[in-house]
């Protein structure tokens, strides 16, 4: 078990984000809220293909739909 | 780097969703969107604490409001 899945994550993970709307090339999100360690919430996305792993701003309108239409479980 | 990492998983990963309310418990939450493998959108949501994995309902209205309330990061 890694130090990371014990939840011992000791500062935020992302230290910008991605301001183009990748959402079609996005395989998974993960959502991981405010915490002790970090005070915003952040949105790491994992891309199609590459695996490489992007941070998304939560204010962002376009992040926002994102989340929307993989909620509604709509296939863009 | 792992079969999964590649995207390369063959199969929806949730069998079932947990149907209590355990918000407050969640470290983080991955959103896996519907894919040529699982025809369904996939919430699998990390505990604190234990790490435990569980399948989230996206339909389920505590689970819209969870995901709503870490995006608009407010903290519980």
């Amino acid at each position: 078990m890694s130090v990371r899945s014990l939840g011992l994550e000791l500062h935020c993970r992302c230290i910008g984000t991605e301001s183009k709307p990748i959402g079609r090339h996005i395989e998974k999100v993960e959502l991981i809220p405010a915490n002790s360690h970090c005070d915003d919430t952040e949105i790491i996305a994992t891309l199609k293909r590459t695996g490489q792993e992007v941070c998304l701003d939560p204010e962002a309108p376009w992040v926002k739909k994102v989340i929307q239409r993989i909620m509604s479980n709509r296939r863009r």
